[in-house]
């Protein structure tokens, strides 16, 4: 640490903590959190390395948003209640610019995704990366795993999928369609929404739980694998965005393979109903693997479209 | 995520994590941990970035031990009883050998710390950045924060101070003590002991602490300043290993600049007994900023040795 990481730390963090839950935020050697009586605590840690997980040219503002949703995106997948964040940055050289837009990114996605900011390290090092943990809490027998998966179950998954794919299509001028469409895909990879009231729904009601990061026949076969069944996929009840519906054979294939939507996919008993915003896609049967029509899926089969 | 990391992961971290405070590790969208009932959760994050915070030609095993135990230094600065750790790895290539002998050395500091990996994050990136994330507990009412210190207390260091800026003056060929000297201060400075048994025993004992990561006079000048007091050290009182204190003024300016030692510095009222291993080197007084022999003195000042 820097005379300079201090001065830049009170500028442009110190705002984003507060709130209850944090006794203690940026200031000491470790930040101190209450957990609700009773719970655990739910935490992940997400890695965003600039030119890998995003392109160079991104906004900072767009960069510091997603770097938080991504990580909050799986407390959602756990149903966990969000409680606070902390962020590690490492930084080729102190940006002022860089860091004001990137704040206030993150300052957006802190108030969105309930996660003030409760700490973090701030480095220099050759590359820009910015790793975020998310902290969460949830009653202990209330978590929603990949591994309770039952044959009969409704698989569904919330929003629409596809879109992130579609989106770096775009970015990767591999696609053009009509720039209303542009702008909306790209939103939606830029700023992507953690589902984390759908997951504090779900506590209870579903089976197994997972968000859509590697991409939707990836994640679930985390799931097939965890819960020891297959899943079987009907193509035709794949919810897409109207672009990413247009787009055919490729769309479908977005859908399926594409990752960095950050929706949730779980699976519900076979008698409940979906919640709202929410897509039945197939089932969960006895058996291994993945299938989509009826014809065997290999998540890695979609991974190059 | 790439298939590879599944692989790279389930191989190298598997074997690091378990123990009863885990409820959920490795291998669903994040871990879960159970904290003592009533306590507070404590956490910290700590970045190293290779060819910043360590030498380029540091043995990995090195690296793997020194990036959890920097980490684990910020619990027992609070006074924090170790609970798990998380690891964030950004990498240019998954490297197998470089893998195996990091994860040797993260293992034997998991097992001397008591912090198992609960989870992480492995990404490909221009460098190597290693970020670990740690979590303790402790009773709310006990933790050990940077401003409790009051004029009249006694100011204390544990251990040697200065050893890991003599080793960085070895490593960078500034320096030439014996082979056997030069072989402690190194160990001292790739394996630094994080104090978590001290910090422990300090709750409720100290008035203020914190760990020596940036240096003495720097890291009790945040004390000073979050306590609102002032703090006059004395040079004859601090602790040096042989080596240092055969280097004469200059290991004197180690002792007082350097940092990366990761002793912890505390205060104590002014009747109590410093712990077996602990000195005494000053005392807390009325207004504001840090004295060496009554001289007023600057951490910035001895930065650059």
């Amino acid at each position: 640490m820097s005379p300079n990481e201090f001065e830049l730390i009170r500028r442009y963090f110190w705002g984003l903590g507060g709130g209850a839950v944090i006794r203690l935020g940026i200031g000491d050697d470790a930040a101190l959190l209450d957990l609700p009586p009773g719970e655990v605590l739910v935490t992940s840690v997400d890695t965003l390395v600039e030119g890998v997980h995003y392109p160079e040219d991104t906004f900072p503002e767009d960069v510091g948003y997603r770097a938080l949703a991504v990580a909050a995106s799986d407390l959602a997948a756990m149903g966990a209640s969000p409680l606070a964040c902390t962020l590690a940055l490492t930084l080729p050289a102190p940006d002022e610019l860089w860091l004001q837009a990137f704040s206030e990114g993150l300052a957006q996605a802190c108030a969105d995704c309930r996660l003030p900011l409760a700490g973090g390290d701030t480095t220099r090092g050759p590359a820009t990366v910015i790793t975020v943990q998310v902290f969460g809490a949830c009653p202990a027998n209330a978590v929603l795993r990949r591994d309770g998966a039952r044959p009969g179950d409704q698989v569904c998954v919330s929003g629409t999928v596809g879109d992130a794919a579609a989106a770096l299509a775009i970015l990767e001028e591999r696609w053009h369609p009509g720039p209303e469409a542009a702008a909306a895909l790209l939103e939606r990879f830029h700023r992507p929404a953690a589902r984390l009231a759908l997951g504090e729904h779900l506590r209870g009601v579903a089976t197994a739980a997972i968000d859509v990061s590697d991409g939707l026949l990836a994640d679930l076969g985390h799931v097939a694998a965890a819960s020891g069944v297959a899943i079987a996929l009907a193509s035709e009840s794949l919810p897409l965005s109207p672009a990413v519906a247009a787009a055919g054979e490729r769309g479908r294939a977005w859908a399926l393979g594409g990752g960095d939507d950050y929706e949730l996919a779980f699976t519900l008993p076979a008698g409940a109903v979906p919640p709202e915003g929410c897509t039945r896609i197939g089932e969960v049967c006895e058996g291994a693997g993945l299938s989509v029509d009826g014809e065997p899926a290999d998540a890695s089969g979609y991974r190059h479209f």
